[in-house]
C-alpha cells in the first residue's frame, strides 16, 4: 500500500515565538521573506510537488534535483555554498524474520529553512511537528540545530531496533545447539538474512558515519561554528552503532561456522551408531548364515553342544566388538 | 561477428548552432579550423585510420596511442596538458548465464574536441548522435560536459543491468533453498558465474569510480572549474553502483556458505534415514538367522510357542529402537 | 545483584600534603575553592547525584552528561577546553567460561580535578583511595598524572586476565587433540564464546589504544606537557593487550579450522571401520545365503568336500579383501 | 645446469651514431671516458667480475654490492644521487604444471652507464643487444630511456604469459565439472600450484608496480624529467597486471570453494544410492529370513497362497520405499 | 635451566685503538669519563644490576626501565633525546617440530654507550664480543654503527632458520598428499604449529621492520646522519623476511584447505567402496533368502533347472550394477 503523499510547511517568525502551520498556497511568500523561518516536510511528493517546491521556489542545481527524485542509495553531503543537500537513511524492520530494511530521506538544509522528503512515514518528523516545540527549540534554535534534533532522535531510534536485533542474533547462536527436528533449514534461512541485514546496516552506517562527521568538522557556510559539536555528538552515536553492527557481523559468521561444525559432530554421531550396529551384526550374521547352510557333510551341525557353543561365539565377539569401541572412545 | 568499422564526424561552429556530420575529406581542415568544435566517433577503426586521426590529424602522444590500439583493461586518464586521455569501460551481458562483460572505450578530449574510439558498437553514443541535440545541448555547451553526458548517460545505462543482476542473484538464493533433482551442479556453476562476475565488475567499477573523482577534483586545462560538478554528479552514481556490486559479492558468498550447509543437512537427512533402517533390521535379520542354522539340538526350534514368541521379541527390539531414534530427535 | 550506591570524595590543598576525604556536604565550596585538588568517585549513582555534581557543581556540557547517563560502549575522548570528557572500558570475567565483559567508565578531568564514574566496583580505584597515597603521589602531582597511575593500574590489571585467557585458548587448543566422548559439543560452545571474546577484546582494545595515543600526542590543555610520556607508556602497554587479543583471535580461529579437520578425519576413521567388515561379510553372507537355498537340485550340497571348500572361500575372500584393504592404507 | 657466465660491454660516443661492443680490457679506460656512454651486462658473474666492476671501477656503495652479491628478493629502488640502484624481477614458467618462477635483476643506472646484472639468460636483453639499435634509439636516447626500452619489453615479455596462465586457471574451473576417475588428486594438486603462482605473483608484481610509479614521479638526477612519462607508461602496465593476477588469485579461490561444494554433492550421490538399495532390501531380507527359520510350528509356512502373498508383500514394501524416496526427491 | 646471569663491558678510548674488558667495578668511573666508548652487555641481570646500570650509573627514565624490567612482546623505540631505548626481537626454533620462538633484547643507545640486555644467550653478540674487532670497526665507528652491525648480523642469523622452516611447510604441503597411515593427526598438529608460528612472526616482524624504517628515517640525536643508510639496509632486509612470513602463512592456508579437500575426496573414495560393494550384494542376498524360505508350496524349488537359472539371475544383476556403477564413473 502506497503511503498517502503529504506536503505541510512550519513557519516561524525570525523574532517572534509564534509557529504556524502554513498552507501551501502562503508557501511563496514565506519563501521570499527574509525574517522567516520555515520546516517544509514532503512524504512521498508528486512531480508537481517536486516541481514546484525544489526548483520554481527554491531553485535548487538541477544536479541535486536529480538526486532527490531518483534513488542514490549511499548517504552523502553535497555543499551548494547557500544551502547543503544531504542524502540520510532510516532503519525498519523488514518482512521476513531478521530482515532489516533501509529507506532514503532527502534533506535541503539552508540558513532559514530545513526541507525534508522521504517515501515513508517518519515518526521522528510526526513527533517534532509540534508548533510548541518550535517556540523555544527547534525552529527558534536555527534550522542546523533542528537539524540535529532530527537526526539525534532518528539514531537513538536505531538502538533499540538494534537491540532487539543482537537479542535475535544471540537467541540463533543459542538455537543451533538444541536439536530440534526440521528446525535445521528455518535457522539456516534465518541466519543468512541476519547476515545479508548485518551487511546491509554496515553499509548504510559507516557511510552515514563518515557524513556526520563532516557536518562535526567542516566548514559549511549554512551550519554555525556552535552547532558542529552537536553533530559530533550524533557522530559518536552512529560509532557506536556501526561497531554494533561489526560484532553482528562477526556473531553470525561464528554462528555459520559454529553451526557446520555441530553439524559435522551430529553426522558423525550417526554414522557410529549405524557402524557400531553394523559391525557387531554383519559378521554374526555371517556365521548364522554358514550354519543355514544345508550341505549334506556339515559335521557341527550334529554335535551335541554345536547350539549353544555358537550362542557362546556370538556373545565373544559381540562383547569384542563393544571392548573394541570403547577403547575407540565410540561409546 | 566482427562488428562494421566506421568513423564519423559532427562539426559545430563555435558560434553558430548549426550542427553537420562532417564526410571524412574534410576533417583535416576542420581540425586545423580553431572555430570549429568536433565529436569524432571511431568504431572498430583499422590500422590506417588510428594513423590518419591520432597521428596526422591530432599528433597524440605516442603512448597515449599505444594504448589506443592495446588493450588496457584499467580505467585510468592521462593528462598531456592540452588533452586529456580516458580509458573508460562499458557493461554488457555475457554469453553464460550470470556473466557480465566489460569493453573499453577510450576517450581523447580536448578543447575544442572530443574523440570516442570502440569496438563494440554503444548505443549511448547512437542516441546522442543527432545534429539537433547538439544546437542547444551537446556540442553547444563544449566537449567537457558532452563528455559528461556521455558519462552519466552511460552510467545509467548499467542501472537497469546491475539490477537484473541483483534479482538473478538473489533468485539463487531462493533456488538453493528448493530441492530439485539434478539442478544443483547448474546451481553451483551459476554461482560460481555469478561470483566471477560481481568480482569483475568490483575491478572495473572501482578504478572508474576514482577516475570520476580525479575529473571532478583535479586542475585539468580542457576541463572547465564549472564543468567539476557535472563529474562530481557521475561519482556519486558510481559509488552507488560500487556499493551494490559488494553487496551482490556479500550475497554470493553468502549463498555459497548456504548452499553447503544445505547440503551437509541433506546428507545427514540421507544417513538417518539409512542408519534407522539398518539399525532396526540388521539385528533382527541376525536373531532370524539365527533360528534359520540348521543344528539338530536346538531345543527352542520345537516349543509350542517359539515362533509367537520370537515375533514378540521382534517387534519388542524394532520399538525400542524407534524409541531411541526419537529420543535422539532423529525421528 | 545492584552494586550499592556511593559518592565520596578525596581533598588535597594545592600547597599542604594533608588529604582528607570530604562529605558530600562540603563538596560545594571545595569546588569553588581555587586552591584545592579534588578526586570524586561516583559508583552507581541516581539520577539527583548526577545532576548535583555534573549540572550543578561543575556545569559540564550537556552533550557529556546525556553520554554519562547512557551507555556509550565505545572508548573517546572529547576536549571541552577546560576539562575533557572520557570514556573507557575496564575488563572482567563473564559468567559463561571462556567469557569477557566490558564495563564502561567515564571520567571528568580538569586542572584541579578528576571525576570517575562507574556502575561496577573498581578494585584499581579502592586501591588508589587512600589519603597517605595522596600525600606525596596521586593528587600531589596533579590531576592527570593521577588518571595516569589509574589507567595505567588499570591497563595493569588486564595482563593476568589476558594471559589466563591465552592459557585456556591454548588448553582447547590440545582438548581437541584429546578423543573425549561427549566433550565435543561443549568443546564448540567454548570455542564460539572464546571467538566471540577475543572480537569483544578487539573492539574495546583497539579505540582505547588510540585514545592513550590521542592523550600522548595531543595539545590538550589540561594535560601538562611534561605529563605526555606517562601516557605513552600506556599507549605501549595497550599496544602489547591489542596485540595480545590478536594472537588470540587468530589462534581460536586456527582452532576452529583444526577442530573441523580433525572431526573430518575421524568420521573417515570411522567410515573406514563400517566399509571394511560391510565389504568382507556382505559377499560372503551372501554365499552362504546361495547353499541356504532349499532347490531340489543344487548338485554341490551333497559333494563330499563341499563343506570345507566353501569355508576355503570365504577365507581367500576374507584374506583378499583384508589385502586390497592394506593395499589401499586403510589398515 | 648453471648458465655460462658472461660480460660485455656496448660502447657508444655521446656525439657519434657509432657503437661498438667492447673487450672487457678496455672498459676500465671507457669508464673514465667523460664521452663515453656504456651499457654493461653481465651474466652469472664470478666474485671477481663483481670486484671488478662494481667496487674497482664504479666504487658503488658496499651496501648496494651487497645487495647485488646475496639475493634480497623484493624490487625496491636506492637512490645513491649520482646512480640509482634498481633489484627489478623477470617471471618464468616453473618446471611444475601451473608453476611461476621469478628471477632477481639488479640494475644500476648512471647518466651514462646502464649495468644489468642476473644469474639467468634474458632474452629481452639479447634483443636489445644489436650494436644498429643503439644508433638511433637505445643508448643515443640515454640510459635512462634504455632503461625504460628494456623494462617495457620485460614488461610486455609478461603478457603472453600471464595469459596462458589464466587460460589455464579457467581450464581448471572447467576441469572440475567434469567427473573424470583419478584425476581429483592431479587437480588439487595443480589448484594448489596455481594458488602458490598466484599469490607469488602478487608479491612480485605489486611491489615492482611501486617501484614504476616511483621512477615516474621522484625525483632522481639520473632520470631526466622528459623521461618520466615513460615509465609512467610501464607502471600503467603493471598496474594491469597486478589487476590480472588478483582476478586469478580470485579465481583460483572460487574454483577450489566450487570443488569443495561439487564433491560435496557428488557424495551425497554415492550415500543416496546406498541408502536406496539398503533402505528397500534389508527390511525385505528380514522378512525372508524369518520365514527360512526352522521352527516347527510356523502355521504360515503351511498356507497353500503363502509364498505368492509374501511376493506381494516384497513388491509393495519396495515400491513404497520408492514412492517415499521420490517423494524426498532422492529419484 | 636458567641461562648464567652476566653482566661485562667493553671499554675504549675515543682516540686510541686499545679496547679493554672492564672488571665492573671500574664502570662507574668509565661512565663518567667523556672520552670512553662502552658497550655494556647484561645477561639475565639480577635486579641489583638493573639498579646498578640502569638507575644509578645512567639515570634512565623510570618508565623505560620499568619495560626493561617487564616484558613488552611489541618492537619498538622510544626517544629520551640523549639516549634510545629500543626493544627488539630475537628468533629461535621452539621445542614442537615447526614451533618458532621469539626473545625480547631490550636495548639503550647513547652518544657514547650502548647497552644490551637479555634473558637469553645470544650468538650474535658473542661474535662481537672481541677486543680486536672494535679496534678499527665496531665501537671505533661509534655505538649506532656498532648498533647497526648487531642487528644486521641478527637480521642475517634469521635467514638460515626462516628457510629452513620455508622447506620444512613445502614438506607439508607434500606430505598431505601420501597417504600414511595414522600420519593424519600428527599432520594437522604440524600444520596448526606451522600457522601459529607464522602468525608469530609476523606480529614480530613487521613492528621489527617499521622500528627500522623510523632508525632510517628519523632525525634521532644519537643516530649520526651518514649513519642512517645503514639502518635502511637492515629495514630491506626485514622487508624481505616480512614478505617471506606472509608467503609462509599463505602457504600454511593453502595446504590446510587442501588437506581438507584430499580429506573429502579420500572419504567419497571409501564411500564408493561400501557403496559398490553392498549394493550389488543386498539385493542378491535377499534373492538368496527368498529362496531359502520353508514355505510348502514353493513350485520354483522344484524346477530342474532352478539352481543354475537363479545363477544366471545373480551374475545378471551384479553385472548390471557394475555397469551401472561404470557408467557413473565410480569404477
Ligand atoms: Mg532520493
Ligand atoms: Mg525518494
Ligand atoms: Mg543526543
Ligand atoms: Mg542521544
Ligand atoms: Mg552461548
Ligand atoms: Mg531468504
Ligand atoms: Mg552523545
Ligand atoms: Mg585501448
Ligand atoms: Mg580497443
Ligand atoms: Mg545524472
Ligand atoms: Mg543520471
Ligand atoms: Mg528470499
Ligand atoms: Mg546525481
Ligand atoms: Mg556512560
Ligand atoms: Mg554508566
Ligand atoms: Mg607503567
Ligand atoms: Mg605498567
Ligand atoms: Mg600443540
Ligand atoms: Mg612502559
Ligand atoms: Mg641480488
Ligand atoms: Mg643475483
Ligand atoms: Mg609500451
Ligand atoms: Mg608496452
Ligand atoms: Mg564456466
Ligand atoms: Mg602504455
Ligand atoms: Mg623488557
Ligand atoms: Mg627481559
Ligand atoms: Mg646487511
Ligand atoms: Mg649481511
Ligand atoms: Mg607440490
Ligand atoms: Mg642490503
Amino acid at each position: 500500500m502506497r503511503p498517502s503523499a503529504m506536503i505541510r510547511t512550519l513557519y516561524r517568525h525570525r523574532h517572534s515565538p509564534i509557529v504556524t502551520e502554513l498552507p501551501t498556497e502562503q508557501l511563496q511568500s514565506a519563501v521570499r521573506d527574509p525574517q522567516a523561518r520555515l520546516w517544509i516536510d514532503m512524504q512521498a511528493p508528486s512531480a508537481e510537488e517536486y516541481a514546484l517546491v525544489l526548483e520554481q521556489l527554491y531553485r535548487f542545481h538541477p544536479l541535486a534535483i536529480e538526486d532527490v527524485v531518483s534513488d542514490v542509495h549511499v548517504p552523502k553531503v553535497d555543499d551548494y555554498g547557500s544551502y547543503l543537500y544531504l542524502v540520510v537513511h532510516t532503519l525498519g524492520l523488514g518482512q521476513e524474520r531478521m530482515a532489516i530494511e533501509t529507506h532514503e530521506v532527502d534533506i535541503f538544509l539552508g540558513n532559514s529553512y530545513l526541507i525534508t522528503i522521504h517515501d515513508e512515514p517518519m515518526p521522528v518528523i510526526d513527533k517534532l511537528w509540534r508548533t510548541d516545540y518550535h517556540q523555544e527549540r527547534g525552529l527558534a534554535r536555527g534550522p542546523a540545530i533542528l537539524l540535529y534534533d532530527l537526526l539525534d532522535r532518528q539514531v537513538d531510534s536505531y538502538v533499540p531496533l538494534l537491540e532487539e536485533f543482537e537479542i535475535q542474533v544471540e537467541a540463533l547462536g543459542d538455537a543451533i545447539f538444541r536439536q530440534e527436528r526440521d528446525q535445521d533449514e528455518v535457522l539456516l534461512n534465518d541466519i543468512l538474512t541476519a547476515k545479508t541485514s548485518a551487511l546491509r546496516l554496515r553499509r548504510i552506517l559507516i557511510p552515514q558515519r563518515e557524513l556526520m562527521q563532516r557536518l562535526a568538522r567542516s566548514d559549511y557556510e549554512v551550519i554555525p561554528a556552535d552547532a558542529r559539536i552537536y553533530f559530533r555528538d550524533v557522530y559518536d552515536h552512529m560509532v557506536r552503532l556501526a561497531d554494533l553492527t561489526d560484532s553482528m557481523r562477526d556473531l553470525v559468521s561464528s554462528t555459520i561456522e559454529t553451526h557446520l561444525a555441530l553439524a559435522n559432530n551430529r553426522m558423525s554421531e550417526v554414522m557410529k551408531v549405524l557402524t557400531i550396529i553394523s559391525t557387531i551384526f554383519i559378521p554374526l550374521s555371517f556365521l548364522a548364515g554358514v550354519y543355514g547352510m544345508n550341505f549334506e557333510h556339515m559335521p557341527e551341525l550334529y554335535w551335541r553342544w554345536a547350539y549353544p557353543a555358537i550362542w557362546l561365539v556370538f556373545l565373544s565377539v559381540g562383547a569384542g566388538m563393544l571392548l573394541f569401541f570403547r577403547r575407540r572412545q565410540w561409546l
